[in-house]
């Protein structure tokens, strides 16, 4: 019997191929195959095709040791999964009067007679082994070609899921070489993909020379720079150990660029320090809209720290909510570093809060002029240590400009805590 | 020059094929494609992997009219689509002067210098016309091979969709001849899934019969429901016709409920109507902590008409914020539609605003209650015509509770101006 490594997943149904829909199954058997040990290396997504997926089945099974296919094993004629298998395969369909019987059971105790075309659904390729369905009328299927295993299965996520970890449990785990795939995560901030991709690259290279590889992924979130790391071992232990280390070798390389070890946005890194340090926080928020205030209060019990915050979208707003100085405004203008300032101790004395925090610019796509164009955005941070300003011009669209606006005035309160901690 | 009928979309990127992630760029694609004729009939998602891609592409320039891949052109060595494309092809690669200039400045512009690997992404085949990218550092890039139109763009979707809608329009349009697609949505709010099918179901009878099939897929987006119709009319304006017949239809039936005939939010609906209204808002968010006022103001030139918001998160803030009295909160407890109503009034005073909105809940996990479990939230709208509130249970997690509250609030606030403008 080969031992499975690597597999493909190939999705079956014209739907998935409309530009509303996704093929979310295949999360869910990425996550159960990668417990395994077993990579993912491929997704296909075919409509229902004979041809396409003939072409597509073809490659796989001479290319991965493990082909997993949804969808397509319904009663109509759509459904061309189990013919094509059948026939690339070259093994003959035949009726299963099991499973004939079992169609029939099924649909009896609903008080229905059972359509002539689901008989389709009992029709097995020669040296396949049926996988039951409690769930759905589609019966799984298991076959065995040139050491390449293919698993059909149901298309319906309730009915596909339960499957699956059943030939998970009951199949592939004794057949996979067992060699977890270990996660790590390192989150950055505040620096572009390349130049944190080539303070990076000395890292890669290093792990490339050591007995058990690390393979690493920058990937550009949204406003983050990630470095995901992966650790194949057979020792669980030693895996985790030496990924550890990687992932303190590289944070520690990113200093306090980097603002995560685990696959949490800032909101809870900066909430985290928060709590630790019992300090509490209120914001006045200009173009964000309200943005921070919800970011912040994403995280579960953020009212421990999250005092309240002030959308004062207008210049009226400002004076009247945050005591901002009309002259201030006048003459420096709305997005300012003296207004942000103002913001951020505005709302720190009303709310008598630890810190405020004060975000003010210009999201777009109107508004920017030749001295502060759109995505301009002034963030100020006060706090008992004092008041810091700083300036920047983000890129991108309205809700972008939102987004790297808060995530940046997050940063700069989590650089500001830090630096708290180290004196 | 070949007419394009059919396209396939290849996504490059290890981090695809992980359990947290999607191709979603394949859906803004796949639109795109559509509009103009262009069927999609396949797409595949590979990893860093160069033997993969290559024999996937290997296979797709052969059986497509258009490929489109996505990804995989950054600066770094896991970057393999411009090399894996430009050896398939037999297309030497050769830097592009003009595109290095170009890249230099766009680095020079935010005060940086070039990082030597960005000189990768200047990198062109023999042959490749550039598709220039506003928003970043890798280029696109066009190609024709033996009747196989092959176009190669960056992964990021503010890069992505910009490069392909230039690429539609002024390259696509004129090869593509299929029989349009036009597509038409009708938004409902307020309904559950099954009740809005069901009531929809004659409808798609009655369409079926017709002379233009119209073809109808329900979708429950977050907080709203959905009908996506489409018509398949050589005939673009005969075509529009029935389609928008359709729309009329099936909004009509929903009276009210139905909210939007495009395909924009509630935050856009309600806009326009407090534009067209002259009037103007302030918010009073509790469990929302800001999403409320931050999707309000997710619409350009919403300064017109949101004046400003208060994340009124501790029961002090709400009294010395909104002045809602201690006394109310004491006996109604902070969750209720006595704090709602005082809340949206409070707010509506202070701002001077035409319309308050007062929302009041528990987006949990915890401050759950037998009498209150966590999603229940009070929602007050009050205006020149009087105030209103309503309490509602959200179910799911934090986040989603807090946007199903902001789309209730706002669909209240919409009926709201409905009634108004009816009386």
């Amino acid at each position: 019997m080969t031992t499975i490594r690597s597999a493909e997943i190939i999705a079956v149904g014209s739907e998935l191929l409309t530009p509303t829909r996704l093929d979310t199954n295949s999360l869910v058997l990425t996550n159960q195959l990668n417990a395994l040990g077993i990579d993912v290396r491929l997704k296909t997504i075919v409509g229902d095709s004979r041809d396409d997926l003939r072409g597509v089945l073809s490659q796989a099974v001479t290319r991965s040791d493990l082909v997993v296919l949804s969808g397509g094993l319904g009663p109509t004629d759509d459904d061309v999964t189990r013919d094509v298998v059948a026939e690339l395969l070259s093994r003959p369909l035949a009726e299963d009067g099991e499973l004939v019987a079992r169609l029939q059971t099924r649909f009896a105790k609903r008080g229905l007679d059972m359509p002539a075309i689901n008989r389709r659904q009992a029709m097995v390729p020669a040296g396949a082994e049926v996988l039951p369905n409690p769930n759905g009328t589609a019966p799984g299927l298991w076959l065995e070609h040139k050491g390449c295993v293919i698993v059909l299965l149901p298309g319906p996520p309730r009915e596909l899921t339960p499957m699956f970890e059943a030939v998970s449990r009951e199949r592939l785990a004794a057949r996979a070489e067992g060699v977890p795939l270990l996660r790590g995560i390192v989150r950055v901030a505040g620096q572009t993909e390349s130049h944190a991709e080539q303070r990076a690259k000395p890292f890669y290279e290093r792990w490339r020379e050591r007995g058990v590889p690390i393979d690493a992924t920058t990937l550009a979130a949204p406003a983050s720079i990630d470095f995901h790391l992966t650790v194949r071992s057979p020792d669980r232990e030693a895996g985790r150990r030496v990924l550890d280390e990687a992932v303190g070798e590289l944070a520690a390389a990113f200093g306090t660029d980097a603002y995560a070890t685990e696959d949490r946005g800032m909101e809870y890194v900066v909430g985290q320090a928060l709590r630790t340090s019992g300090l509490t926080v209120a914001v006045a928020e200009s173009c964000t809209g309200g943005l921070l205030g919800s970011r912040l209060t994403d995280v579960p019990g953020s009212s421990a720290y999250f005092l309240y915050g002030i959308v004062a979208y207008s210049n009226q707003a400002k004076q009247d909510l945050l005591g901002v100085d009309a002259a201030l405004i006048e003459a420096h203008g709305a997005v300012s570093e003296p207004v942000a300032l103002a913001m951020a101790g505005g709302v720190r004395r009303r709310a008598a809060t630890s810190i405020g925090i004060g975000v003010t610019g210009i999201a777009g796509p109107d508004g920017g002029t030749a001295d502060k164009p759109v995505g301009t955005v002034a963030i100020a941070v006060e706090g008992p240590w004092g008041a810091a300003v700083r300036t920047r011009t983000f890129p991108g669209g309205r809700e972008q400009v939102k987004f790297f606006a808060t995530q940046a005035a997050m940063d700069d309160l989590r650089r500001a805590l830090l630096q708290r901690r180290g004196q």
